[in-house]
């Protein structure tokens, strides 16, 4: 059974007992989900900043990229925990013999980067929607202010969420030359995170 | 139906459409019940730090706080929904008459103060969660950092949601002794959320 087909009831507590999945990974690409689905809820609204019709092609062109990018992080809730569990099973495999410990070997460095993938992508996808959160916040309706502040502090923990689980798995990688463009992307994400989050909670 | 008893992928819909509610005082109680339902998790993990009988106790004592912690923020995801509801309702009752204004308009307080007692409970719950998070910060395994490296920014964004809900609320009560209580009680809290987030982060 898919997470997200879970209650929100039985997902707390999923993640609450402790088995190690669902974990951080998920809970942050779900924070990411929640913030895009309120900022698709402000760009749907009758009403909008000043009643223009340029407030209505903005908040429709971005309730249009919002909604792909609620997708990719609704997926990613249920991949993060597939990835994690992929990384536990590798370490499980037999290494009696020199055949085995290669074969687990390459197993853990090919689940790791699997593992390392899905928060990466909640990275993109957060910092994308936080794009979009700067197009909400210039053209929703004010009274939906707060609903566009929740969204950013969501997206923020999201994206900051998803960084550390790639952090914590690119540590295990051997592959360098992977792991060193993987964080440099995160820490350009990260810094482009916080400008646009800066940059929407300013126009609110 | 209670929105707890969605799934999470309908529950992401809710969000996303264009009704008012749920909005982002569920979302922001949401955010902090995953986030201590995390810490509950890496409380209740067979490993500790450092394998000591005083991380054991430490952590059983934070997981049963937390326990109570995250349900008091699972109930408020719906009760933040019935309290906005119940501000909506209250503006559309009958004004023709000026026995219909007094009682409308004192139907319009009565249900901003409860919707500002919601969100004002999510940002004490929080605040409590993340004193939790020092403890098992310092306590946990240390496998599971970046665990609670997701709770504490999922609690900083639950209470900062919260937060933005009370004051959209508060601005609109009359009562000015009761909003000026609420007023000094979010910014003390907000300054406490603020400090526990930070030195559990500086123990991950």
């Amino acid at each position: 059974m898919r997470l997200t087909d879970y209650s929100v009831r039985d997902l707390l507590s999923a993640f609450a007992s402790k088995d190690p999945t669902p974990g951080g990974g998920s809970a942050a690409a779900l924070a990411s989900a929640v913030g895009a689905s309120l900022l698709m809820m402000v760009s749907g609204l009758p009403k909008t900043r000043n009643g223009s019709d340029e407030d209505r092609a903005a908040l429709t062109t971005a309730g249009g990229v919002l909604a792909g990018l609620r997708e990719g992080l609704t997926e990613a809730i249920d991949a993060d925990t597939a990835a994690y569990d992929r990384v536990v099973a590798a370490y499980k495999m037999p290494k009696a013999s020199a055949d085995e410990q290669a074969a687990r070997k390459a197993a853990i460095q090919d689940a790791l980067r699997g593992a390392t993938d899905v928060p990466l992508g909640v990275v993109r996808l957060s910092a994308a929607a936080l794009d979009q959160a700067i197009a909400v916040a210039t053209h929703g309706h004010r009274a939906a202010a707060s609903d566009v502040g929740v969204a950013v502090a969501l997206l923020r923990a999201g994206a900051r969420g998803a960084r550390l689980n790639v952090e914590i798995n690119i540590g295990s990688v051997s592959d360098t030359g992977y792991a060193g463009e993987v964080a440099a992307e995160i820490a350009r994400l990260g810094d482009a995170t916080s400008r646009a989050a800066d940059a929407a909670d300013a126009l609110l």
